[in-house]
């Protein structure tokens, strides 16, 4: 037996222990009984319990303690009842592994004070041992498995080597990334290098991200929608897929690329098993795009949750009944707002909880 | 002869003394000898001599003096050679003539320090007498038809009125608008009202831009691209078509609605003559979506103009290759940004003017 078929069984034999398994089943394709959900940015700020912990410990101090990330991560299992919990953590723990100085500060967004300008700035980032600079975040993900204890699976998650170089060379969030846009444009085998060395640090990463128990990987491409599609394939798509072809015989994954709904179809031919797509794209049309065979994940326009009770019921139950049986998983278009009421988020979750296809 | 059919036949008397009329062509559907250009936010930081004018002159005293708006209306005429001008002004004067203080600090963006928020702030709000309020706009676009003096045709334009309703009540700049549409989806008969002075203020206003001599108008949903197909319909569209069909028997209009490309089809229904894309749509698809009736404007990706000149030169000429010929008026797919140089802004424009279609 491989070594691959080998860590398929055991994770399978895992994934029996699972008394909730909707979310991977869905992502294998299964018609289950019901569509299960789970919400970007769910372990955030819009539970009170969260800014407890915000208040006390730094954003750095809650990720790379293991117990506070695990508990930050169960908080919306246990108070919204999502199908799945997703690893509390960032996606700029990679640039800062790679040899950057990372500033989280929440209200004022990430700031990355000696970004990628020239060849000489390469030299100051590497590809790390990912076991040496995020360890912490193996540590969390084990101690996490063992406090879910089987209720739902864990998702593990990664940015993109695009949206991850738009931080790298901006240095801090941007609406239109020009900077970064512009280095990828005048200095192209700098941005290809650094889109690589971001491409090899995220694979070794997510690959010990499985092997501490994740059990299914997302990739975040928040900023795939800034590029047009032949860019998204040169400078995005081209690097996602050898994550996808790498992971391919561990968990399912889950491309996330905000926006580049033009693209669906080159992302399904990844071998990804899910896709997640935002709200500006009708469910039926998505599917048309993306073809029959992956997983849809999506598409509430995250705004709606600060609509009245009702509205949200009537608007998930619309969402239900465009995406039909099968296939799908339940998820905002975007995180969570952070000034969504809780009972607002539970709405959504018990709501998809509730409906049932008519098969 | 009706008093349209007059109106139509000035005019047409207005528009036959232009000596280029290549935009008014191309948005007539006619085959020009080749495509007429000009760029989004063209009148603005990225020129120099706009600069020298920004520092002695806050927004509103540019904005508000007819000769200074004429000056900086022409600079890119002069300057980059585009082939129309579009008056400089800005969105939120509208909003402002209805009642509401704007501030527009530009470093800073705009601020609207007493938005709309309830039923009683509805009130603070009217459909104003576009001349008394706005007869400043009517004065420039008189001074400015004169200076032209039938070089290049004039572009009026206002805000889509769900984009207005963005600002007046979210009273700021935002990336997702969320309390705006809050708003919406917990008033939505306040909201419709909102949106409904916004539209009758906009009709009466880009008549009276028309009658002062502007040869087509621009209506800019910036934020359109935050709604999904549904909201967008209810929310914008609407609205968007009202003004459309108000103007159907003076100029072309032109409706650039940035991240709608589930719309085109929808947006080509009311008529307009002109549909704006942006770049993360491929030129053949926004065709395909849209019918072959319009015609399409863009889509250049404005952060392409950081380019060396030569990339530039090479990826306008596949813009237009992939556009092929008639129907299309190249333009940015957004504003051009504040630090391109003005070479990079001319070699775009050149482009454009050099290329010549095989037919």
């Amino acid at each position: 037996m491989s070594k691959n078929n080998s860590l398929l069984t055991t994770r399978h034999s895992l994934n029996t222990m699972l008394q909730n398994d909707l979310l991977l089943r869905a992502l294998r394709g299964e018609v289950t009984e019901r569509t299960p959900v789970w919400m970007m940015r769910q372990a955030g700020r819009y539970l009170p319990e969260y800014r407890v912990l915000r208040e006390k410990y730094s954003f750095f101090e809650r990720c790379q303690t293991p117990e506070l990330a695990c508990e930050i991560t169960l908080q919306p299992v246990d108070i919204v009842g999502v199908d799945a919990a997703i690893l509390f953590s960032d996606i700029l723990v990679v640039p800062q592994a790679m040899g950057l100085e990372v500033q989280l500060i929440e209200s004022k967004g990430p700031v990355l004070p000696d970004p990628i300008k020239t060849a000489n700035d390469l030299n100051r980032v590497r590809v790390p041992d990912v076991n040496e600079t995020l360890g912490y975040v193996f540590d969390a993900i084990r101690l996490i498995k063992q406090e879910l204890n089987g209720r739902v699976p864990l998702i593990g998650f990664a940015g993109a080597p695009w949206t991850l170089l738009c931080y790298m060379v901006q240095g801090k969030g941007s609406k239109t990334f020009d900077e970064a846009k512009a280095f990828c444009y005048t200095e192209p085998e700098l941005a290809h290098q650094l889109l690589q060395m971001i491409t090899d640090t995220t694979i070794a990463y997510l690959k010990e991200q499985v092997k501490a128990g994740a059990d299914t990987v997302q990739i975040f491409d928040s900023w795939g929608g800034l590029l047009g599609p032949d860019d998204f394939e040169n400078l995005s798509l081209r690097y996602i897929r050898q994550i996808v072809t790498a992971l391919k015989d561990t968990v399912p994954t889950i491309i996330f690329a905000k926006g580049a709904w033009h693209s669906l179809d080159n992302m399904a031919a990844t071998g990804a098993q899910g896709l997640g797509i935002d709200w500006c794209i009708k469910p039926q049309m998505a599917r048309q795009l993306a073809g029959n065979k992956v997983t849809l994940q999506g598409n509430f326009d995250p705004a709606k949750l600060l609509s009245p009770i009702p509205v949200i019921k009537k608007e998930v139950t619309a969402m239900l009944d465009a995406f039909g049986p099968g296939h799908h998983i339940a998820n905002l278009g975007h995180g969570i707002l952070p000034h969504v009421p809780v009972d607002h988020a539970r709405a959504f979750v018990d709501t998809v909880k509730e409906y049932r296809h008519k098969i």
